[in-house]
């Protein structure tokens, strides 16, 4: 809906997780979310989880353009006592442990307190690489790579749902996901294109190849999947496809040279070529898309 | 409810409305506000108006700091197709007018569309002046100035909701107020303490004294009243303090020394002296403070 009036070239045409702005010599980034109830989190989540996944998921896409948090702003809308004020517990809690200041925002009280609640949170950060990384710029030839495993925040996600036992490992995937800021520093010189995995795999993929004008083929067989993952949901190319379409993993997905030395642990999922769209690829067989790659925003 | 988590020094402790942060040598200014339906506008309100709002008070936020805007990012939950494309046309023309890209935001799905709509927009801006003004650092004896006109926001808002006739001025002032960027940054050499009037003159001249370690004495007879705002409601005391605590004036409430010569017209309105607190006079006695003072947001 915005793509048409976000003219300006920080805005990268909106085909960015963020906006890149010159400031005094210096490349700052800044990423604005939303979260709202019953989409990012279920009613009955901890608000200290709320706190941190908010928190996280801004920090991840900083993390994907190898970029410093300087700071977060928070737009609350104040409803139950309790409620918020395990927010900001958890808020306290999240901001320590990446050690990012909260520089402002805004609260909001007297609205509707029974509707869903939602939640924004702006953050800045400062480009520790020049040019900083985009989703575009991936070349034919280019090999895809992701970090860390995916489909654990799904698997953890869908235990809570179920009432199921869930690892402790699978229910932080999904509760208290770890934004790769170390990682994306290290990997923002040794890439061609880099954002993080919030939407899903094979939809963030696929925009990584429109970006970058190309198309991209993902071996299934290589997905990495955690040992937890797979006791619960096994290792067949159904419970691949789960994992690589169903979002909130906040891994780092980057195009790198064939033969580039990585200074982070990554596994080569797939590769760029002519074309366009993904491809998915199972035991030297093309096999068919998901019927979903992943969350649409708009 | 956030002020014990915002410990930077650039989040100015949460009593300024922006934060400051030095990026290469510049001073960038970064703001957050969020509006929602029901309490910044009425349900069935123009989305373009809604749009203009929400960029004119983030705009007006960077006025007072004399910033000049780099852009906006907004935080955007979708609903009724046609409310939304309306508000994209006004989101353009504000932009349009005031010359400020969108940088970026994050639009969202899937929510409760019965629910009122919230907004968030973060805005950010490169300081003219250094140090840059904040609500604080008013000095015993200095003049309390403000630009423009008060109440004519109140005044238009209040016909609306009564479907009384409104003058053109009086509207506008409620649906499209306008951000004194080249007067905010005029100004800002000239300060010692600046901010906007967004929550009611006096809610907002306490804050002022309150952060400067001071009392502020108000002489209502001076309080600004626009010959169209006179004619509605008069300008007996009653009007005068209505017009003093509603809000949404978006004009520049200021400190400078007495003497100073101003670049812009403003209102002497009162003086800082030692105390505490806001106190009000109006031909030459004390008078009571109103039950409310402006809109308090926690």
């Amino acid at each position: 809906m915005m793509r048409a009036i976000a003219a300006d070239p920080a805005a990268r045409g909106l085909t960015d997780d963020v906006a890149v702005l010159e400031i005094g010599g210096q490349a700052l980034i800044v990423t604005h979310d939303i979260m709202a109830e019953g989409v990012h989190w279920p009613t009955d989540a901890d608000p200290a989880d709320v706190a941190w996944k908010l928190v996280a998921a801004n920090l991840s896409d900083l993390a994907s353009k190898g970029a410093e948090p300087i700071g977060v702003l928070l737009g609350f809308c104040l409803g139950n006592n309790d409620w918020d004020a395990r927010f900001a517990n958890g808020l306290q809690e999240v901001l320590d442990r990446f050690d990012v200041p909260l520089l402002g925002g805004d609260t909001l009280s007297f609205i509707d307190r029974a509707a869903p609640k939602t939640l924004g949170m702006t953050a800045l950060g400062r480009a520790s690489y020049r040019p900083v990384p985009a989703r575009c710029g991936a070349v034919a030839g280019d090999v895809l790579y992701v970090t860390g495993t995916l489909g654990d925040a799904s698997a953890g996600f869908s235990c809570l749902m179920s009432q199921a036992p869930a690892t402790p490992f699978l229910l932080n995937a999904f509760n208290r996901p770890v934004p790769l800021l170390k990682e994306g520093r290290a990997l923002a010189p040794c890439v061609r294109a880099m954002m993080d995995v919030s939407d899903g795999l094979l939809l963030d993929a696929r925009r990584m190849a429109d970006a970058s004008g190309l198309a991209v083929l993902i071996d299934m067989a290589t997905i990495p999947l955690s040992p937890d993952y797979q006791t619960l949901r096994g290792n067949d190319l159904a419970s691949r496809l789960d994992a690589a379409s169903w979002g909130d993993d906040y891994q780092l997905l980057f195009a790198a040279a064939a033969g580039t030395s990585l200074p982070v642990e990554a596994t080569a999922i797939g590769h760029f070529t002519k074309g366009t769209g993904v491809s998915l690829s199972y035991n030297g067989q093309l096999v068919p898309l998901p019927a979903t790659l992943g969350f649409e925003h708009r």
